[in-house]
């Protein structure tokens, strides 16, 4: 941000030059570098646990995996690992030696690109990069208006995908809700990836019901990426895949998943979503050890079949209220429990993610708010590569919220603003200004060309969030939030989507699939 | 946590004894020491700022201290600062040469108690401990239902303090709001002090317009306390001190009301509120900059007169929205301004406060939401002593509103849990209960004793806020969250004052001031 008009020397702005380019540059707009804000800014300034706390989790499920274990490995998985060094217990318990644990983590790829259908919108996972998108797997939608939840469709989730595309802090689509309305789980699979990516050309996250979807699915994908070497070059769809039932068992199904996806190319989110004081351990510390056990499991499992595979290590342990076992996502434990997992993911040096953003309020009220606000902004200083679920979550993943969803772009801009942090140099910390201020100066720093300068480039500002006077907002008729959010959500739905296929693709996926949705462009 | 009922050796539940005796003392009510939070718990775990940017806050603040200096001074401020070291230029500045500051830091009080009329409400501030309340000078009162703004009466005040009296995560009560209906100035600031005491027996804060009001004030207190002597010992009303316009400029008068403050054995809070855009710097690093410098002024001025009187060092920048020049209070970039500055506190050793948890929305909705718990949820893991204006402001400062004060006290239960943090031992750590729930055991961790031992001691339940399903929701009719705030205020608010004064302290009061209030027991 130096401010070239203001020479050292004398300390006194020199006010020719300068100024009408400034404003001109201001006019236009922002290139990606000079936005306040992007993607994958890096955090990390919230540590929660000490560098002996995380080798001690560490430890910890290192024993866990030495001298429990996990269950139910498909016969493939159990092949694969075993010739890779873990040992089948009598009790039909895979055990993994430290040794493996550690040679597998070597293998592993640490530094990850997520492709997006649009360039611009890929994601490089590494250090303490953050971004945030949405996730889940929500059965309702949230009639705001009308006070009242009703089932998903698959119009629902292209419509998600359509507004994420507009949204500049939503930096991808994990599928956030399921399509109710399509019955048969195979044509429900392939809709889902057909809605999601003829919405958004952002990187988009899909599960799998059942193993032999997944040829279908790669199918699907290479008519849109145009052939199979240039899905493989850029794949631009992941797997997120519960390859865990907690505690410590492998969920048999999905890991054949797994297996499917690796083969094809398709990158793969491990997701350990076990729940504290119900499938997970009650303390904070606890539920951390098993949930970084389970994904190092799958980290064994990922590299064993194929070294360095992009595989994003999911430890996404959530909260029981408990009183009543029933899941609390808004809570001040589950903020603590991503930000714990995300410091371990920098400890062991892997590309990880975990789940934040979600209200237990049933519509997008205060509570909603600051429960929202809480996990993410943890969530991003703790430096989280992937904050899933991130926004448009109510009832605890119970269901999902357009209004929401444009509210959360509002509110996570505000959270990455906190992520980028407090910058320090001779220009920010800027006592030549402060000198020219205060002694012969104006006495304020309203227009200081310094101020000027940061304007657009440091400082970041709703789209819908309301910062009017109460004078002004008398006289713009009290505008009411969910109002405006609703404004933009008809004003984003109300246009054609902006990332249509080319119709000769499209056409061949509609040849090929029973495509439910009817013409999107 | 340790659960006793655990066995190292064989690492088996031992179930006989100790159940019954743990569901008894759950039974009762939790001792303060067992609760999961409470005042004056820990934060630093976020620090935005490196040790090397600390360094370079500090030595440019010394630099605009001694360069720079500040206008306005009272002839009886410059006397003793003059006296003590500080240098009036010919420009009427008055400088501080480093050592004079660092001298003066020597002799401040590094370990403060903000007393309270109830012992058990004492604030301890010293290194990282977190302390919420309210703040402010709020003219309107937010009207929720009837979406309006109607002026502060000096009933709303008595009311807000009794309500803050009932909320456990609102550890003291400054001042929120300006009693409009009491037009005459010294009657307002006497009244406002009868109003704020008498409704609460935490620590208050208060200011006072004009220096003369302060003799009254301590005659009014020390009526309170029971006698001069008794209020000296534990003063449990502090003076909310604007002691600076910013930039670089003493409040004469207002340093004028800290030279009484200080004679009279009350507590000051040294409030540097510069707006960054406006009347600071507008880079974040430099707006605490300036405010580093101007209270490091206020420290040499009290330690000056009085070494060692209680001074909470209050760094209190705000932030402008640069488009309009309007305050911000709900932006990220406040957050980081907050955060930074109690990092800056823990550097120079002595405890300070600043604001967080304003609003900018003008109603208690999801924005409210985020914007309170984003700088909140900061101010506490970045340690600060006293978060100022943490519940029910609005409209940046403008409105009070005590549905959103009684909803704060949710969500600071929230922000304080994340401030107590993730606890690593080896009960928390638990891989014995992880190997009896996984070999041979349920396979969930529901009835487990860690887990029921952990219900009440670590995990945070919201008291107005919802949890319930959306099945839940329906069969309670759909309780809407400001509809429960407000039945939790009219709770309150419908019974008798909590904590009145002893009918001939109240008689002996009212016989020597003009009290606006009628009787309040």
């Amino acid at each position: 941000m130096k401010d070239e008009s203001i020479s050292p020397a004398c300390g006194r702005p020199a006010r020719s030059g300068g100024r009408a380019a400034r404003h001109a540059m201001r006019a236009a707009p922002l290139t990606e570098a000079k936005r306040p804000i992007r993607a994958g800014m890096s955090g990390g300034t919230y540590r929660p646990l000490s560098q002996q706390d995380m080798e001690r989790i560490y430890e910890t499920a290192l024993i866990a995996l030495e001298q429990i274990g996990l269950a139910d490995a498909p016969p493939s998985g159990v092949a694969v690992m075993t010739r890779a060094g873990a040992i089948l217990g009598d009790d039909n318990r895979l055990r993994f030696p430290r040794a493996l644990v550690e040679q597998m983590l070597g293998l592993a790829n640490k530094a990850i690109t997520l492709h997006a259908r649009d360039p611009l919108h890929d994601l490089h996972l590494s250090g303490t990069k953050v971004h945030y998108g949405t996730a889940g797997a929500a059965v309702h939608m949230v009639d705001v208006l009308g006070r009242h939840y009703r089932e998903s469709t698959l119009q629902d989730l292209h419509d998600a995908a359509r507004i994420v595309q507009q949204l500049d802090n939503i930096h991808f689509l994990q599928r956030p809700m399921v399509a109710r309305d399509v019955t048969d789980n195979r044509e429900m699979d392939l809709n889902t990836i057909y809605a999601c990516c003829a919405g958004t050309a952002k990187h988009v996250g899909v599960s799998f019901t059942e193993p032999d979807f997944t040829a279908d699915a790669l199918e699907m994908l290479h008519l849109m990426a145009g052939g199979e070497d240039q899905w493989r070059a850029r794949p631009f769809v992941s797997n997120s895949n519960c390859f865990v039932v907690p505690p410590m068992k492998f969920a048999t199904e999905s890991c054949l998943v797994m297996e499917n996806c690796i083969a094809g190319g398709m990158p793969v989110l491990l997701l350990s979503a076990g729940q504290a004081g119900a499938t997970a351990p009650a303390p904070i510390a606890g539920a951390i050890v098993q949930a970084v056990a389970e994904c190092l499991a799958g980290v064994v499992y990922v590299n064993a079949i194929k070294p360095g595979h992009t595989a994003i290590f999911g430890t996404w342990p959530f909260v029981s209220d408990l009183r009543t076992g029933a899941m609390s996502g808004g809570s001040g434990e589950q903020a603590l429990l991503t930000a714990g997992c995300a410091q371990m993911h920098h400890f062991l040096g892997i590309p990880g993610g975990a789940a934040a953003g979600i209200a237990d309020a049933k519509l997008p009220d205060m509570q909603a708010g600051w429960e929202q606000m809480c996990s993410n902004v943890m969530a991003g200083l703790s430096g989280l590569n992937m904050v899933y679920e991130a926004a448009g979550m109510h009832a605890s993943l119970l269901g999902f919220c357009f209004e929401s969803l444009i509210l959360g772009d509002d509110l996570l801009g505000q959270a990455m603003r906190c992520v980028r942090g407090i910058e320090i140099t001779d220009e920010t910390l800027g006592i030549e200004t402060m000198r020219d201020v205060c002694i012969g100066g104006p006495g304020h720093y309203l227009g200081t060309d310094q101020t000027l300068g940061l304007m657009e480039t440091e400082y970041v500002y709703p789209v819908v969030a309301d910062r009017t006077s109460p004078k002004e907002w008398v006289e713009r008729d009290k505008p009411d939030l969910i109002q405006s959010a609703i404004a933009r959500k008809e004003s984003i739905l109300g246009k054609p989507t902006a990332v249509p296929f080319p119709p000769e693709t499209d056409a061949a996926i509609r040849a090929r699939f029973n495509i439910h949705l009817g013409p999107v462009a």
